[in-house]
């Protein structure tokens, strides 16, 4: 039987190779392009948090990650543009897979023996990586530099695993407590448009201390 | 004595690197730039594929690698335009390497004790990763996305390997039947313009929606 | 107490971070996008020595690179475009740290039992590599490719240690000859506009063979 954390894992790897393949897609790549970048979005931050920790990348002895891309990847290509209707759903599977991945790599990091700060950058770089290769591949800015909170609620997430941790709750509480984090604050932050400071100070139309800077 | 393999290694590295020191001096790149591409272009695939089996890559103990990169570079500078007219036979050269890259991806899996879907997957990581980093070092968008059949041919040749097992075929046997499926589907789809279809249904010209799916 | 060679590390990664938040601030990151730039920058060339040596990453165990970043952000924050003044001094301190950096992954890459030229290749990723990711994720063609040498003066403090080596020069008299050897090169080609030549050859304004070429 499947269990329900296994739903957990299947949801959030299916809404993260969604989320690769459609932007995929707006760029017109073939259908194994598609797949590998949305292959990559789901299991690139898990394969550079085990790569860290040393450990043989986790989707290298479990089909069920690339056989979850292919479903993705045939949905995508039967239902096409009617999934744009779809954004929200596929939003709110993306979040739930987001808290349950910064768990997991939050966990992993932890049994490897490694201290509670170092999981917590392990578990937003688990939550937040696949996306940035994405755009890597995609030949594009990194979404989650400039938009609503995204990598920062993964970290905030971390923190309230750490609290628990600290105020010793018991395992399973702490495991929500840490992905509910993660999920609100995410959600909170798209609903109410809620970003960080833009970094100021470095203005455009300055060219000549702009040549200066870019001689470094 | 050189044996038959390590020629098939060699030009195969060469054509690779040669790959990656045109694309760098299409884009104006300094011979140290064009280098470091052409040398990531041959190695990118390998070091992928063995930081992933967590072995030592392959080219840090082994100094041919790097030579094999510096006489293409050579050769470029030496050359310069004329190379253009070599073009067909580069392209030879780089699939021959592909199918030898290919074989040497999925057995080094095999070794590793992973199981043989694992090793397809490596053994197209292998063939078509290093040309992925060197269009990211150019800052393109990676051309194995969108054109002809290329690291669907790896996969093509890759299921070739496993039948011959499956089929109890001798081990020489199939390795040259799998190079070979991907020397020959590679060259009919650059000869036919074979590709993959493109995935469709996400319009642009419907910034509506584009922004609502950009939002995530 | 902190000794000389940690004043060294800070100071060098400081600089680094400086760097890649600066840049990030001209994109127009948010605070943590600029703060993850920044920290890529100081820790990238790093990681990626420690991943190739297959040992845990030097910043998994010891929180002073993430503080440092902390630093160097808050202090962008602070003083915001009055930074633009000090692009010497910071570009005096990054190249310090340059040289330091070689060092160290020279040494490291020695003391995982890899020959030296394997370690002169580390020693030049440890204090480049860095500044590569960086330039990815801006998602702009990396600097160190076209400009004043940079990774070259790595390469060359490399081979001034291996000199110091071949002549059994003291331990600590290779260090300063081999960092001095990468600062003194780099503010050379600075000062001096020393570049590589560029990589001539393949023209634009030749449509025709650039098909052909990009039809790889």
């Amino acid at each position: 039987m499947i269990s329900f954390v296994e739903i957990l894992e299947y949801t959030g790897t299916f809404a993260f190779a969604i989320s690769g393949i459609r932007y995929a897609s707006l760029q017109k790549f073939d259908w194994f392009g598609a797949y590998v970048v949305g292959l990559v979005t789901a299991i690139g931050g898990g394969t550079l948090r085990d790569l860290l920790l040393n450990s043989s990348p986790f989707w290298m002895t479990e089909p069920s990650y690339l056989i979850c891309t292919a479903i993705a990847l045939l949905f995508a290509i039967l239902f096409g543009e009617k999934i744009n209707h779809l954004s929200n759903t596929f939003m709110i599977f993306d979040t739930l897979g987001l808290g349950f991945f910064v768990v997991v790599g939050i966990e992993k990091t932890l049994d490897a023996g490694f201290p509670m700060w170092t999981a917590v950058v392990m578990g937003a770089a688990t939550g937040a990586f696949g996306g940035v290769i994405r755009d890597v591949l995609l030949n594009q800015e990194p979404l989650i530099f400039r938009k609503e909170i995204y990598a920062m609620a993964c970290v905030i997430g971390g923190i309230a695993y750490w609290l628990g941790i600290e105020f010793q709750l018991n395992a399973a509480i702490i495991q929500v407590l840490s992905a509910t984090t993660v999920i609100l604050t995410r959600l909170l932050a798209v609903r109410y448009h809620i970003g960080l400071p833009v970094l100021k100070g470095y203005n455009e139309g300055n060219n000549n201390s702009d040549e200066t800077f870019h001689s470094k």
